[in-house]
């Protein structure tokens, strides 16, 4: 059975590829909106390559950029955008065929996250199966669990490959730096896997 | 690492327990009130060694299964009294010392399932790590996975070894089978793990 895993070359994307990994075939999807001089999905294919996954990009339209940059400047925080995106991404998988789709939110997660009408949504016009191999895991078994399988670099200005670099990348071309600072908060936490320590 | 999964010899708790195999070390825990003349943990024992994983039962005090009794006889239906039981058994594995406890709830189930809050509160209590491999899965991808899985029989009067069994027997006891009809839905379906195809 073939998974497609949603993946930004971070800590939770990559565990759950992990979790998955003994009973489907995993293959990792970064998403792109295929930004100029933007290769963000080069840091998941990196990350992809060391976790020993085969890793594919899928192009989302600038109309979903531009909804989700809607989304972010009308709350003024970047949740419900980046939850947009996530959904539009999930549902470009479900569209495309895959019969399992999955991602890395977590059971404390607040965003991405999609709610349990957008999940069934999804399920049911497509006839695709939503995994999230982390919703049952809290912070402190993702950590036992990272800290088994990955070695990771950690800090707020990691690159990886998640929905927020390049939508602040773009945002900061439209409006510049200081509205981006001012949307997201200063010191959101990233990950990028460096090694995996078994297989 | 090791993890103590809540067990029924059922298909939900056998499918967390393969799930969790290739991450931790398990251990299947049936719960029992004791109650003389009722051994609906052997049907978890011998499940649980056709999976092939160790196995041990938990005594439940007579008085959480008065209160869980108390709780169904003042809603009218399980849901309460059956959360109240999962989540006492729960707490006896946290307070036990168990580092990682695990159960085979599901993403759309209602009961047993304990609140954000109620989970929060154990972790917390007890320094414990409550792990709900199934979460992040609905009903056609644990189908799919169950199908490739096991060999099951399924039906509404399969005897397994969930809190139901002693606790309808109970009710059966004290208050006659009319009771138990009125309080449990009569097509509750049942399901007990006969083979694993696959190791």
């Amino acid at each position: 059975m073939k998974v497609q895993v949603l993946y930004s070359g971070g800590q939770d994307s990559s565990l759950s590829a992990i979790l998955l990994e003994p009973f489907f075939d995993v293959e990792l999807v970064t998403c792109t909106f295929g930004i100029k001089n933007e290769d963000y999905w080069r840091n998941a294919e990196k990350a992809a390559g060391v976790i020993g996954f085969p890793f594919k990009t899928l192009k989302l339209g600038q109309e979903v950029l531009d909804a989700g940059i809607d989304l972010i400047l009308r709350y003024g925080y970047p949740r419900y955008g980046i939850n947009y995106v996530h959904r539009m991404a999930l549902e470009a998988l479900a569209s495309g065929g895959a019969k399992y789709v999955a991602d890395g939110t977590r059971r404390d997660d607040h965003s991405p996250m999609l709610d349990m009408s957008q999940i069934k949504s999804i399920e049911d016009a497509y006839g695709s199966m939503y995994i999230r191999p982390l919703a049952g895991y809290g912070k402190h078994a993702i950590d036992a669990l990272v800290k088994e399988h990955f070695e990771i670099v950690e800090g707020p200005s990691i690159e990886k490959a998640d929905y927020e670099s390049e939508i602040r990348s773009s945002l900061n071309m439209r409006y510049g730096a200081a509205t981006v600072e001012k949307l997201f908060p200063p010191q959101h936490a990233q990950s990028r896997v460096l090694r995996r320590y078994k297989k």
